[in-house]
Formats: structure tokens, C-alpha cells, sequence
């Protein structure tokens, strides 16, 4: 079995981190089974410097740290990297060309499994940043998917969320049944998926109570990761 | 500040890693405060491998396959490394020997640790990898410290409570009391402190409940590489 060795780019948060690490060593061993792991490599980034560039909007730093990352794996042997967070993928495509390993994009992962789903109209829920970028909606309305979203107070409330009650063990009952209502009410507008593109929400937005498809964008990102590190779409 | 990039060689078990890496988040922002997070290098590694090397005692291939770990996180950067793993420790000279950054030695951590509480006896509790080599008694008795040691029926009772019920969430309870029973038994030989050299023990056996002084070595080898990364020892 041949298997390129994953570079994880991480700790934005670290919690999403420890849940692809997971993630990747479950698939992985559910594929493979036997006693063997995958060796995995991850650079943990500093939270709050790349939190600075994300509100400065400053792309240029964002960028040049994150392929001084990826090339810094690459030395460290990795055989491809990726992006454990949605909100780093606004300069993706300008890491990439940098770079001399190839790297799998959450948003081309998350865009085959709509196009498998045969949708035409999905929802989006995730930070302001997601909500504000073209990061899906750009690719999707190429797609001629129609893209439907929340007010924006709504976005307001779900970044203060994120940031609040889904980084606490337990989350308050309301906050919860909001979250569900909002996932309504994306339904009610015409989407028959909501991509939920931040980690922390399907811990709070559980596919048993929504009336509509859920995509979880980090299981999402480790299949597609797991598929190219084990050669499966070559 | 100054801050030394960690380098983490992990994945010996993926607990044990998660572990490490929330343990230096989380005691880096205790200790600095402010929006800011430790940059951190792991190389997490396929513990079937590993476990091989350990059934086999074939020390020569671990001390390579630690080397070449090492001397990559080297390359990408970081400014010292450490094993997140007791039992890896046996080859921690070698290894030291052969790379180019620093290493912080999960024994040396535990060994001031035992040194500060001015303790003459203790007991150690550990995979029987840990029991059977000298990791731990030859420099503590080096140090004049006397180690008491639970009867090889008990040692390979605790290996197999290692890896089957403490993997769990739900850990038996008369799991649970058969290890306190375990030290309790410890302290009855006179030890003054029980030290739980594998990451799994402090899950089950509880600081509260203990008559004797128990050595958490995850947490104590965290404190050490907070110690060295931050500059405290030098």
C-alpha cells in the first residue's frame, strides 16, 4: 500500500486540529485496518497572530506565513498539506502556486460532494469571514448552484456563538434550537444543503434533527485527504 | 519573550499526543496570558512500527527512526524537540547524541521532581516495557532513591489494564480500585511518591483518593518543556 505522508497546517483553533488528527488516524485505520497508523506531520500556528491577519484582511502576511509553513512540512518530509480550517482557504490558491507538494482544498472537497448530491441550492453557516468571502460562494454560483444565506444579524449572532457558547463543553439549550432554526429557515428558502463550514458547528447541529442534508466540512476535508494520501483519485 | 519552537515526536499513542499538545496550549496561556499561541511542530508516528521495535527490543532501529524524526522537525524549524512517550525514552541518550537541537528528557523532568519533594522511596507504575527496563530505577537509585515495585503477576495486570479498560471512556470501577489498591499497596513498602509513567494512568488513578504523593510524568515533562521553551532554565 502505498501512502504519502499528510502536512497538516494547524492549531486555527487547536481544537479543529485535535479533531482532524483524529479524524485522519480513525479513517485511516477503518480503511486499513491491522495494527499500523499513518505518520502525520502538523505545524500548530500561533491562534492569535493568524486571527490579526484575518481581521486586518491582510492576505500578503497571511499568505507568505502560510507557505513558509508548507515549505517548512515539505523539508520536514510531508508528501502533500492542507488547511485544517475553513477561513484560511481565502488564499488558498495563492499557497498553492507557491509550494512545491501538492495541497487538497476543503472547498473542492465540499464542492464534489454537492455536485454528488446533485443540489442546486444550498445554504451556508459559518464565521463572518466565511460568510463575507467568496471562499464558496464564488465557486458554487460557477457551478450555477444557488447559494442562500441568513440576515445579517443572524451571521452577527452565529460568529458570536462560535466564538462563545460552541467553544464550551456544554452548550445552552437555546443556543442550540436557534442554530436548528436558522438550518429551518436556510431549508425554507429553497436549500436542500447547508455546508456547514466551521468546525465547531456540528458539534451543536446535529444531522438527526435538520430537515435538510448537512455537510460537515472537516469529515468532508479528511475523506478527501484520507482518498489522495492512500492514491485513490490517481 | 523569547520562545524555542517545540518539536513533538508523537503519535506513541495519538492520546498521549493530544494530551501533550492541549497540556502546552493550555500552560503556555496560563503562563503569557493575552490572544497569543504556541507554535508547535509534531511528527506524529505509526505506533505499529513502533511497537514492533519495542516487543522485538530492537533498539537500534527505534534510536534511527527517532533520529530521522527528529532531524526532520529540525528542519522545519523547530528550537528543541521531546518524545511524548515514557516508554520511548529508553533510547532518549542515543537520540540526543545524534541531533542537532536540544531534547528535553521526560526522566531528567521527573527525576528533579522526585529531587525537590525530597522523597528516599518510591514506586513506579508503568507499561511493562517501562518496569522491565532501568529508565527509570537506574538513575533514581544513581540518586540513592529506593524503588518498590509491585510482584510481575500485578505488572502484567497493569499492561493489560493499559491497553484494554483505560482506552475506554468508561473505565470499570473495579478497574479503577485495583489500581488504587495497587498503590496503596506501594505506599504499605514504604514509597513516598508513585510515579504513573504512562499517559493512560492519571485517567484512573486520582490525586485525591491517594495516600501517597503520585508523579503525573505527562504533566511534569509539559511543565519542563514550558520551562525550556520560555527560556525559565537557562
Amino acid at each position: 500500500m502505498s501512502y504519502k505522508q499528510i502536512g497538516i497546517v494547524g492549531g486555527v483553533g487547536p481544537s479543529a486540529t485535535v479533531l482532524y488528527y483524529q479524524q485522519i488516524i480513525e479513517g485511516y485505520r477503518d480503511r486499513i485496518g491491522g495494527t499500523h497508523y499513518p505518520e502525520i506531520l502538523i505545524h500548530s500556528l500561533d491562534l492569535g497572530e493568524i486571527n490579526e491577519y484575518f481581521y486586518a484582511n491582510d492576505l500578503k502576511s497571511l499568505s507568505d506565513k502560510l507557505v513558509q509553513t508548507v515549505k517548512g512540512l515539505e523539508k520536514a518530509g510531508c508528501g502533500f498539506a492542507l488547511l485544517a480550517c475553513n477561513t484560511m482557504h481565502m488564499v488558498f490558491d495563492r499557497v498553492k502556486q507557491r509550494v512545491n507538494v501538492p495541497m487538497v482544498s476543503i472547498v473542492d472537497a465540499v464542492l464534489e460532494e454537492v455536485k454528488r448530491h446533485r443540489v442546486k441550492r444550498v445554504g451556508i453557516m459559518g464565521t463572518t469571514f466565511i460568510m463575507l468571502s467568496d471562499i464558496y460562494r464564488g465557486p458554487l454560483e460557477r457551478l450555477r448552484i444557488e447559494c442562500v444565506q441568513l440576515d445579517e444579524d443572524e451571521q452577527v449572532w452565529i460568529m458570536e456563538a462560535i466564538l462563545g457558547d460552541l467553544q464550551h463543553p456544554n452548550i445552552p439549550e437555546e443556543t442550540v434550537s436557534r442554530l436548528m432554526r436558522d438550518v429551518e429557515n436556510l431549508g425554507t428558502q429553497g436549500a436542500e444543503a447547508v455546508i456547514l463550514a466551521c468546525t465547531d458547528l456540528p458539534v451543536a447541529i446535529r444531522e438527526e434533527h435538520s430537515p435538510v442534508l448537512l455537510l460537515d466540512t472537516t469529515k468532508i476535508h479528511v475523506k478527501a485527504t484520507l482518498d489522495f494520501a492512500l492514491g485513490k483519485n490517481e
